[in-house]
């Protein structure tokens, strides 16, 4: 027993370093790589991904699993032994359950799509489009039916991305939420607006990127396993958990730019930074869902970083910075300006109280397309209904309606859900965290994020991807993913700042 | 047929691609990498490295290349599949016939011998090195005899980098220089030496990298398929032939650095850039050996990079850079200053006259001690002696002596040579295309570079690995590697200069 774990620990630990070495090729892909070596990092990506699959697939690794399990019982249920075998085993079925003719056929459809979407968008025009998101919608439902029975035709896909949730359960969590924060971006736009011209200065590129590595420093990222780059799409790249990388984008005429992506990148990449090194090389070194990773990233760019005490701390140093800009901006105004509410076309510039409608929107939308109760053709005109329902004002053009977002063309349909719920998840964690440490706004007000980011690495980052996401919440929180939380946060936030 | 090559490449496309992976993870270590990642780093390469050597040399491969050898008659000797096959066998032989178990010894050896090194030169104290140096000569004898028989021991070392050249032909060449070059060296020493004094003022980093940029541009080195970035020891990294990657280091305070250090690396680039693409993902897609490849680094840094036409285009340029530095310098003295010789106890510091000197005293000592009639314990004694007489000052310690350089504790016995064979090589080359291109000086006085990258280009570069170094020169020269045109190039360029 010992040494069949040995040897499927051996094997993990190539096929991670395999995954690492294409993160690299990843990471240079989007920062320094020449514009004339796409095609030559295509073949090695490539050649990566199929060493990768032909490793972890192999039928060996199958017998492997089969007789681990039959002696699981000797390790705890919590064991990075017991955990490893189970995770593992969900990656194994679901990588082997795929027929490689399906895994050829979507590769090449969401290769053209790619293509397709990006001059779709340039030049507004949905039916161009149009057959390459049927095709692809076609294929995930067919994916879908390799793990068949389900209790949704949508479940297979969510579970790509949060292990072990069902449709039912996003669905309800969902319906629970959008009325509540209908209503409460509906009073917002009741009152008086607030001003944020001042973020829209010329602000030096240097003196912000100086701002938000002192920021995030200050966090805790650790520049000893990490750098920032600049990237046109901010990201975090995993390197192995000695290595963890973050981008950052500037934009010299609006603040909120790099300062939020800034937090919002450094919060991914504390939580990979937090796993226990007993975990490298294996399966479970990684977050252990996409809303998970969300709830960290959100949790230090809003509930910390968007923040009164927050502020409180870093404001005079924010001034001293850009004094021509913000001398006369006081704390306050400083305050209602970057948590200025804003209905918007475009998901990944909408605020707080209304970024969710954008992905409840998406959800809707991609279930009917997977049940066949709504056709691709039809979709350009459900999406402007609902955003006309949900956020009082449908786009002027499919540009920035149903084509803005990559991820269709990239076939990644079940992802988006998972950024509502990391929003729905930080605030759980935030309000038992601020139990447990009653003076964390004092903290944070001194600068202090010590206690925060040792609970969040004891509680939660420590365990990697050993536990499924409704579980890791429970054990966090004491319930499942739970929208209430999220709506007494936004209440008692925009309520002070409109007077709502 | 037809099918059993499509075979083989497809099995060394992959190779190529785990190869290009290995290079980035390699280039991202010397500019980009955090610190704390270098125990993963290791981890990935380790892996990486295994995969190759597994795909490389299993049994397949060999019989793909017996069937293919069979038949290989039905090829002009000079096609791309012949040589393919060729060389393939070629690298198959080295890899297979060598033991794991020696390869494994060698690898542990060499790593622990690199940290031992370090400490020792920081130290100067030769006998910590020494019984590391010991294992590694011996384990590099060993090597040797996987591929006995042999004319002389040291052959199989010396084919590692230079394939197919002997070690009696490196050993005729070296004599038949050194005596000459020592009298060149001492002829200079004699006469009053020249100033370079301004090389060594405070000099503007960003404007010493602008300046590097625009001449290596002039040169025709392709920013759509390359990039540079700063490292502590400058390199150049191919990852494919459509991303060839250099570096340089910058020191404010001596000019030459940088502005030689970022011509050589380019003159490698533009080596690999210019490899005729139909051999990507192949053997034959890099330069044809570690002789050639320095021929052109030294070509594009020396020959082009140190000569009057060069600066009669941009010494106007350098003074407009850095007016006060050199505003009072004259194009005369400038140019000698580049130029000075003086003999210095450090390899990688010395001028054209003295480089040479350096080098064969290595392989001198290198010969020795694998024919066993030198102890590794008599080492430094035995350099001393010939610092004396070659370089006519003995170093006053082992440090800045026996222990300068990385290459032996890396168990790198049979590289050296290769650097003094490459500056003849560059010199029979320049000889050629002057006979080819009459009006060459012409045309660098005007900044123009395009004829000489299109004869090296057509001559040399587009055929990459597919003939073997001492084939190659021959072709490109009509003779083996000579080193009359080196010797008649120094007592040229140094007459002048010092009146000789």
């Amino acid at each position: 027993m010992e040494n069949k774990l040995k040897e499927l620990r051996t094997i993990l630990a190539e096929v991670a370093d395999l995954h690492q070495a294409a993160a690299l090729l990843g990471w240079d892909q989007q920062t320094y790589m020449p514009v004339g070596a796409a095609e030559g990092r295509g073949f090695q990506l490539s050649t990566l991904q199929t060493l990768v699959h032909t490793k972890f697939t192999a039928p060996h690794v199958g017998e492997l699993l089969a007789d681990l399990e039959q002696q699981a019982g000797q390790w705890e249920a919590d064991s990075n032994e017991a955990r490893l075998v189970r995770v593992t085993r969900r990656e194994y079925e679901k990588r082997t359950r795929v027929t490689s003719e399906w895994v050829s056929e979507f590769t090449q459809a969401t290769t053209n799509a790619h293509h397709v979407w990006a001059a779709a968008r340039a030049e507004n025009d949905f039916g161009k489009f149009q057959p390459h998101a049927e095709r692809i919608f076609e294929l995930r439902r067919q994916y879908a039916h390799f793990f068949a029975p389900f209790d949704h035709v949508y479940d297979p896909l969510l579970d790509d991305f949060e292990p072990g949730l069902k449709t039912a359960e996003v669905q309800a969590i969902f319906e629970a939420l959008r009325p509540q924060q209908v209503q409460i971006v509906q009073a917002i736009a009741s009152k008086p607006q607030v001003d944020a011209s001042f973020l829209h200065l010329n602000y030096d590129e240097q003196k912000q990127w100086d701002f938000g590595v002192r920021v995030i420093s200050q966090f805790g990222y650790d520049w000893q396993h990490g750098r920032q780059d600049r990237s046109p799409h901010p990201f975090t790249q995993s390197i192995g958990l000695q290595d963890v990388r973050i981008t950052t984008r500037l934009n010299a005429n609006y603040l909120n730019a790099a300062l939020f992506g800034t937090m919002h990148e450094a919060g991914h990449a504390l939580y990979e930074m937090g796993i226990d090194p007993a975990l490298a090389r294996s399966p479970l070194a990684s977050g252990a869902s996409l809303a998970l990773h969300e709830s960290q990233s959100r949790l230090w760019e809003n509930l910390v970083g968007r923040s009164l005490p927050f502020w409180e701390h870093f404001y005079p140093a924010l001034q001293e910075s850009f004094p021509t800009q913000l001398k006369d901006v006081s704390l306050e105004r400083f305050y209602k300006g970057i948590n200025r509410v804003q209905p918007s076309y475009i998901r990944v510039e909408a605020d707080e109280a209304t970024y969710n409608l954008h992905i409840m929107l998406r959800l809707e939308l991609e279930i009917a397309l997977v049940e066949g109760t709504l056709q691709v053709k039809d979709l350009p005109e459900a999406w402007n209904a609902r955003m006309q329902e949900y956020l009082g004002a449908a786009p002027p053009n499919d540009a920035e309606g149903v084509l803005q977002d990559i991820h269709w063309s990239s076939g990644l349909i079940g992802y988006f859900p998972t950024y509502a719920l990391g929003n729905l998840i930080s605030v759980q964690i935030w309000e038992r965290i601020n139990q447990d440490v009653p003076d964390l706004p004092d903290q944070i007000r001194r600068g202090d994020f010590a206690a925060l980011l040792s609970w969040l690495r004891e509680k939660l980052h420590f365990h990697g991807a050993k536990f499924e996401p409704q579980e890791l919440v429970e054990r966090l929180t004491g319930s499942r993913i739970d929208p209430a939380p999220y709506i007494r946060y936004l209440k008692a936030k925009y309520g002070a700042i409109y007077g709502l």
